[in-house]
């Protein structure tokens, strides 16, 4: 199972930036997000999920700190600061077929003690972008891309690929 | 040359999202990025590049209609309801060895004429996620990953890797 954990959802400021980070999470493969605070849920991710399928799942929690330090499992933090994701993908993906994966993601600054629970620090280039696009490649490279051919289950909508204008079929 | 357009840019609304599509377009690997409409220029794309380095542009085009329609080179639009990203990018990165690309990027509804004018439509994966996850994912398997260790000239700050921690040398 793999969880992606959305730190520092402001409710106003953030909550395109947490949709994206769910929409990613959910694309990507991820089973689950949970947002760190007090935010609520972006509607907008439980639309997708009711029309477009699968059973990702949304959920916040409060005692966050406390889910990261006891997590059974295999905690990354994705973070510019980190070690290079080429040297590190190998040995997490060899640690997902035996465990869980949480994936920290921050939006503002990160608390240090996150840096220390975590059990990799992992840096998606080491330059500053998004943690929106450090997400969906760190699964992407994680799923060495086989995560963009998945099927959701009990969608109600499926594109249909085409090399012009927008095809989608109602199931 | 690499030239990310940026469509539907709204300056409230979207300054957030665009600023992640500005930036991961420079970290990634892509040359110069174009805001199409009215909006400015999000200040903290161009902090980015002069303290990051490299020489990353930024740009309005009011005429990007125009723009698109005469670019001479490839022309990309990332819509997930294209062709998908492992049949289509072979054929493009070829491309990109003898010319210009330039990859258009959605926010809002994107006029009909753009799958038309565009020489690929390309879905990175069919299911609803993030303009800005999609630029990064593309960019990433056009370079096949080296664009993670490219290195920005000029720069005033580096990341050394770590594996806890911060650590950013200043140059």
């Amino acid at each position: 199972m793999i969880t992606v954990m959305r730190y520092g959802h402001r409710p106003m400021r953030d909550k395109r930036t947490t949709t994206h980070v769910g929409l990613v999470a959910r694309a990507f493969g991820a089973d689950r997000i949970l947002l760190a605070g007090t935010g609520g849920v972006p509607k907008s991710i439980l639309d997708v999920v009711d029309r477009w399928g699968g059973d990702f799942r949304v959920e916040t929690v409060r005692e966050w700190r406390r889910f990261l330090r006891d997590f059974q499992g295999t905690r990354i933090h994705l973070t510019m600061y980190g070690l290079p994701l080429g040297e590190t993908i190998d040995e997490i993906r060899e640690r997902s077929l035996k465990g869980d994966l949480l994936i920290f993601v921050g939006a503002e600054k990160v608390p240090p003690e996150v840096y220390e629970w975590c059990d990799y620090n992992v840096a998606v280039g080491s330059q500053p972008h998004s943690e929106i696009a450090a997400l969906a490649v760190f699964l992407d490279h994680l799923h060495r891309g086989a995560e963009l051919e998945c099927e959701f289950p009990g969608a109600e909508l499926r594109v249909v690929p085409s090399e012009r204008g927008k095809e989608v079929k109602e199931l």
